[in-house]
């Protein structure tokens, strides 16, 4: 009897896996990822020189394709028999041995995985490996802190409608935006209107090779790829130091 | 020449830590990492299996005291005297060997370490190494997809007035408030308020050994942790899966 093991990738360098997450893949004989179709794959590109000699590979591969609209019920039935299809796959590994399905940043944020994990349950034992998410590489690539004492920090997708994007940003401190890519004009109109431009970067492929950071203001709004977040860092919404918090940190 | 490595120690699992954290922490010459007067610091606890042999300790102290109360400007004075204080002695140490800040969670998310990375700024080299975040844990342990499709995820302190809360928690979907311990009966009205009680989900010390995890409206909200997290999970705002995202993290 095996399980399902969904490991937490992290935002991209091998190096920022958990030890916990890279044992498990280090000893995988079955590995499963996403991928869209004619491509490496971001996930298992970025365990390329972990992986066992002789480990099976199950590229999961999205059923795009250029005839159905995105956002029709079709493609919606598609991608639910998609996901069907691999529950039964997996669980059916799952049967005789472990099987590491790979999974970006944290699997339980905002990951393509959860649509496995909420139909696994009950056909196979399932363990999530947590990662650092996406996120969180890309505030330690601007190098800058994040939140500080009570800031609020907003989590959006670049795929919400403008108004709702620019009255989140609003409304708090700190902000981060996923899901950009084709949405970056979108989202720069909306971060401009909460007149938060000077504070915001994008980041670009965070901790991978290729990273790239650049100030919102002045990045190239039409050529964002779909790895990239944008960030408004929290300056702390309270002039002093929280203490009873800092103290009460080091219980 | 040395410098200045925090390493972020993720929710508190040591397997949780990064490998690069990892290697840094268990090759530490020098350690320093925070903690209350009488304490034997969270931090420290998370590490305790892993440090080499002859490692030099520095524990860095907090000026609790009880004579001053918390919020006054002489408590902001006595504690901007500590940080500066171990400014000057981290960027001495870093002149001639590494010395490893042991920091809970991520290092530039809400995190103490960050008042010193300031300060070092120009006076030592200093890296940074993300960890997972303590709210990720907390949401892995509870073992339910944390976010879905176009959610938006609100990150608030338990600090905050009663009414900042209850405003930020209505006008968002997923909700982490960190802070908690004394504010907890405070943040429960604020969730109350905002219609979201049964949804809500109190983590305490989530991947230690000794973790809790208990529906808001059951929990003991006098006895509350300063290492506990309030959650309420999303539920993805547009009923439709958002395929053209799922479709893309496969790139
Ligand atoms: C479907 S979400 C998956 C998030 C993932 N589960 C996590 O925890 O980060 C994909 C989005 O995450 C963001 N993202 C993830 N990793 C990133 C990285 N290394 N650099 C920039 N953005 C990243 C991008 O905004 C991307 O559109
Ligand atoms: C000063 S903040 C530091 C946050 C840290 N840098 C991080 O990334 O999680 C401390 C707060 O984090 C939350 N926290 C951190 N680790 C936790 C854990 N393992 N379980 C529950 N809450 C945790 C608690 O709400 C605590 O009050």
């Amino acid at each position: 009897m095996g399980k399902v093991i969904c490991a937490g990738l992290g935002p991209g360098d091998p190096d920022l896996i958990s030890v916990r997450a890279d044992r498990a893949i280090r000893g995988a004989r079955q590995i499963a990822y996403f991928r869209k179709k004619g491509r490496a794959g971001q996930a298992r590109r970025i365990v390329s020189d972990m992986l066992a000699a002789g480990v099976t590979e199950h590229a999961m591969e999205y059923p795009v394709t250029t005839e159905i609209p995105f956002a029709s019920p079709e493609y919606n039935r598609l991608l639910a028999a998609f996901y069907d299809d691999w529950t039964t796959r997996l669980a059916a590994l799952a049967a005789t041995d472990d099987i590491v399905v790979l999974c970006e940043g944290d699997p339980l944020f905002y990951g393509s995985f959860m649509h496995l994990h909420t139909r696994l349950q009950g056909l196979a034992e399932v363990e999530v490996i947590p990662g650092i998410p996406g996120m969180t590489g890309c505030w330690n690539v601007v190098g800058r802190p994040m939140t500080w004492g009570d800031d609020a920090m907003t989590v959006l997708m670049g795929t919400l409608p403008e108004p709702d994007l620019t009255r989140h940003i609003a409304a708090t401190d700190a902000v981060v935006v996923m899901k950009t890519g084709r949405n970056l004009p979108k989202i720069a109109r909306a971060i401009a209107s909460a007149g938060r431009m000077d504070d915001a970067w994008l980041v670009e492929r965070g901790t991978m090779p290729n990273q790239r950071v650049t100030p919102l203001a002045q990045a190239d709004l039409e050529a964002c790829p779909y790895f990239a977040t944008v960030l408004v860092h929290g300056n702390g919404r309270r002039p002093q130091i929280n203490p009873l918090a800092d103290a009460e940190a080091a219980e």
